[in-house]
């Protein structure tokens, strides 16, 4: 069988697999996976370079399926290259199987999750970002793109990025099937709309019959041998290709095949062709960025330094000690204070400009390579990436964040820049980790807790200079709190900005013989139960105050934490309940209610 | 003096009063104001068709400043068309001030909060369908960008859009002045760059100095011909322009001018212009669709209906009785059930493919004209759109979002398509609604309250059919809930899926002797304290069980309303802890431990 004939076969064996695996399921995207199956097949048979006995191999290319809906195809895939069995195959979305609904790194071959649209071409910018500037390998990476996607505003910001970074090492196969899941797509099969678009970002497009072999190879290959741009396959498919019954219709989106016997049987009935995929090419091994050592930064206690300042200084110092460790930002570096890092280590430092969405996408690129990558913008702009946010969470993707200019303490600026719901968005991220650090020497520790912490890890800085209440020298572990100052008529729980305000409250309390306990929660998420729950028992009450709306935040932590240790006592939650406008900083605390006289009074009611 | 030398002079009267007024507030963006002043001089001068005394009238053209940093030029603009005075001006940036650090509708003359990039064009893409589809009028929407905003996504699904609807009453004004907050942008002054994108989407460019008022006047005039395409202006300008100090140098952005006094003096010093502003064209009135009755759909008690198709029967209903009602949908209209409403009412729903982005803002953009916007797709996929959720809050906008397949109940698709995280980020949005019906009749009472709700209202909706336990004449109340079973020894709170495993747990406990209260919290926000209160206080505690992440949603809504009305109980909390996988609905929701036997034996342990 000559190889045109033999990708003919694969496809056609990717089609009937993929009707099989959906069908036993009773659901999932069969005529979505049929028509990029030809696209597949060649990319398997002589293009992709990767070892599926090991995927950790840093030499391999990258595949992503940003339509994680083809998922029948994917594993028909891996079931092809010899990957899995056509029994696991057949447990296709049943519960317990590998073989999810979207793919999901729980496979060993699958880098990042897929299924919410327009996610994988960033992340691939992010993948080929450090094959080019971390890695320094000439690994590929491939992302099959549905036509539908080509809506995201993500997708634009990855060609844009793409382009501007001429990634010649990724290349985007767009399956253009002309039908989205209710209706044809913008564009249809005008390739030329799509090829316009990429070109003016800097992209070599190449048009195509998506069933034709000979055109598909004769792309492949014009695609690797071009170096210098990113490129994009555009290729016509129909969805359901193969199969009379659903081929090119709307209505056949998302669900098995009508009649799959008659279907598989149209199709040449079942195959068992197994794909040698080519080795990656061994030759040289990832970069190691220089290590300098780097000192600890140590702030003196009773000086003001604002927590994002002391963000920007832990980065550095963590790129001087560690090689690993690389920072991405939103054109905003001179807020967040990553710029010291930029400017110490300007080879691993990533300008993302405006555009949150790439700037967390690229991170979780990078991290699928093992590096350590620290993103930040203001708080308030994390929000632009929160379904990144979560999706990184399914890709058990370890991705740092750090937001700064947290709450309605930023003062002048306004509502549209304070972060005001990070804490309750970040909290409710899988396994995530959320910060809120009160003191630059506190703010050093996390920083650098953060670097090898599991998972999605959030910080949140302060815009404003705060007191530095602790030393250089103690240790804040992740899940901990702090005592700050002992009591036993009432409990104030702060974190950041209102920790400060809980301990001017509790001195003018003194000053009244209310003793009041001051606890620290830098650590909102993990949580010290312990420490709320010994605070509960020895005081008559517990006031928390967060710069941050009531939902979600500091307060419903605490409350949960008491809660889930059956420990009940009275809690009087403070939180920014009105609009903020602008305003010096003590204005609008005081304007929210979460200022030292709001949690004096709210003590004194509770003491009373 | 001629109208070019006037234009000259009304420019630099709008530079003196940016310099000024954020000189006094001692902070602000002076130099992104001073760039843009020619073309707002210009705009002003003959091109915006606006009535400031009556900023309702629906004849107006529309303003957006996307840049909304550019705030001090707004202000300017507005005292030189004396809607505010100079007196006023110099109240910028101060506690009770209307004129906030970024511009928001607490002035008459502002649709909608800006100051998170790239939200004013997605946004101006809704108010120009409005005037194009709804009102059926021929004003128009100028929007104001910055070139460091053309890197959001946004942006792009918005020029996507603006190009596919061929909204020629869209013009916008991009602002190049080179320059970011840190950096210079991706093109700097390379003009082609931009318009090759633009040209890509359909839109009609123009390129011209952007200080220069013969170039600006021409180039407006031929935009105000177009009306077929959107237009765009790509001015050439340069950031802080008249001030040698500060012009077209980084490391200006965002602060006061060092020296203003002499700054002003080399601009010619104060001047004390006032420009005349065309008003509309009164020819028209805003477009009225016709309305035909409509019954309210009524699901028989004991039959299982999908709360989504309710949802969808609900928003058709709407449709039929109201001519104001529109519904858009993300490309999922058949999954969302929208698909009734566009079936019944085609010429007032919009299809937003899928850009959940630009379906916020446009709804967003509706509503500033009174449109009541109805927007859906999947729970999980708002998240893509968290940013403008949280802008529609600090806009004062009414927009109504539904999201569909919430929870691991959804099944085999997995955990990319589960929404587990909305409860929190809707609940943690100034002045929202959340709602969670757990019944078809249910669901079809709270979309009609929805409907006249202000601020930003969400409802979450099941895939799965589930019983009808309502009756069609049942009432329910925003802010209320329902006993649905009662009982003294302990309460089960449930709403959708958890409801109903919660009335299963109930009998299952009865049949041992306990009886059990159950809830159902349709209402997460507002929550109905008084009914929990109840439960707490005769009863032995109280279970949550919840389709959701463990933060932020329903238990922690509880935790919270027991504890604003300072009463304490044992509650235990039941969520999402572990990270979903595919399976059936029922082996879901027993992995997550929310079934019944899970609410069962939580139950149990309180009530011991």
């Amino acid at each position: 069988m000559d190889r045109m004939s033999f990708r003919r076969e694969l496809a056609q064996q990717l089609r009937v697999d993929s009707i099989r695996c959906s069908s036993k399921a009773g659901s999932g995207h069969p005529t979505s996976s049929m028509s990029a199956a030809d696209l597949l097949a060649a990319l398997l048979d002589g293009h992709l370079h990767y070892d599926f006995d090991n995927p950790a191999d840093p030499h391999n290319d990258h595949l992503i399926f940003s339509k994680g809906h083809a998922s029948p195809l994917l594993y028909s895939c891996l079931k092809a290259a010899g990957a899995i069995s056509d029994e696991e195959l057949l447990t296709y979305r049943q519960f317990g199987s590998r073989l999810e609904g979207h793919p999901t790194p729980e496979l060993p071959w699958v880098d990042v999750a897929t299924g919410s649209l327009g996610q994988g071409l960033p992340i691939g910018v992010g993948i080929a970002l450090a094959a080019r500037r971390l890695d320094q390998l000439p690994y590929r990476v491939w992302v099959l793109c549905g036509d539908s996607e080509m809506a995201e505003g993500s997708v634009w910001e990855a060609l844009e990025h793409a382009g501007h970074e001429q990634l010649g090492n990724l290349i985007a196969l767009v399956d253009v099937n002309r039908l989205g899941q209710t209706t044809e797509t913008m564009h249809g099969w005008n390739l030329d709309s799509y090829a316009k678009r990429a070109q003016a970002a800097g992209w070599h497009t190449l048009e195509l019959d998506g069933h034709d072999p000979e055109q598909i190879e004769n792309a492949l290959q014009k695609a690797t041998n071009n170096n210098q741009q990113p490129v994009m396959l555009l290729a016509t498919t129909k969805k359901g290709y193969g199969v009379a019954e659903v081929e090119d219709q709307l209505g056949k989106h998302g669900k098995p095949l009508p009649d799959a016997e008659s279907a598989i049987k149209e199709l040449g009935g079942p195959r068992d062709l197994q794909v040698t995929v080519s080795r990656p090419d061994q030759r040289g091994q990832p970069h190691r960025f220089q290590t300098t050592g780097g000192e600890r930064p140590a702030f003196e206690v009773g000086s003001e330094v604002a927590t994002r300042k002391a963000y920007g200084q832990a980065l550095r110092m963590l790129g001087d000690q560690r090689g690993d460790v690389v920072a991405l930002d939103g054109e905003v570096s001179n807020s967040t204070f990553s710029e010291m890092f930029r400017e110490a280590h300007p080879d691993r430092y990533f300008e993302m400009y405006i555009s949150e969405q790439q700037m967390v996408a690229a991170a979780i690129g990078m991290q699928v390579r093992g590096w350590k990558p620290f993103a930040s913008t203001f708080a308030a702009f994390f929000s632009r990436a929160y379904d990144f946010v979560r999706m990184a969470a399914v890709s058990r993707a370890d991705i740092r964040l750090a937001g700064s200019h947290a709450g309605v303490a930023i003062g002048e600026d306004g509502p549209s820049q304070m972060g005001l719901e990070d804490l309750a968005s970040l909290r409710a991220v899988h396994g995530s980790t959320v910060l809120y650090p009160s003191d630059a020497n506190q703010t050093v520790r996390l920083v650098e807790a953060m670097v090898d912490r599991e998972g999605v890890s959030y910080i949140r800085t302060n815009r404003g200079a705060t007191p530095v209440i602790y030393g250089p020298d103690e240790e804040f572990p992740i899940g901990g709190s702090r005592v700050v100052r002992d009591g036993s008529d009432i409990t104030l729980v702060g974190a950041g900005i209102t920790l400060h305000e809980a301990l001017k409250a509790a001195r003018e309390l003194a000053s009244e013989g209310i003793q009041a306990r001051v606890i620290d929660l830098y650590s909102i998420k993990p949580i010290d139960t312990e420490t709320l729950v010994q605070a509960a028992r020895q005081t008559r009450g517990l006031v928390t105050a967060e710069d941050h709306w009531p939902e979600g935040g500091l307060g419903e932590a605490v409350l949960s934490g008491l809660a889930s240790a059956g420990v009940q006592a009275p809690v009087k939650t403070l939180a920014v309940r009105r609009m903020p406008t602008s305003g010096k900083p003590a204005e609008l605390l005081h304007h929210a209610g979460i200022d030292a006289e709001a949690i004096a009074n709210a003590a004194r009611q509770l003491a009373a």
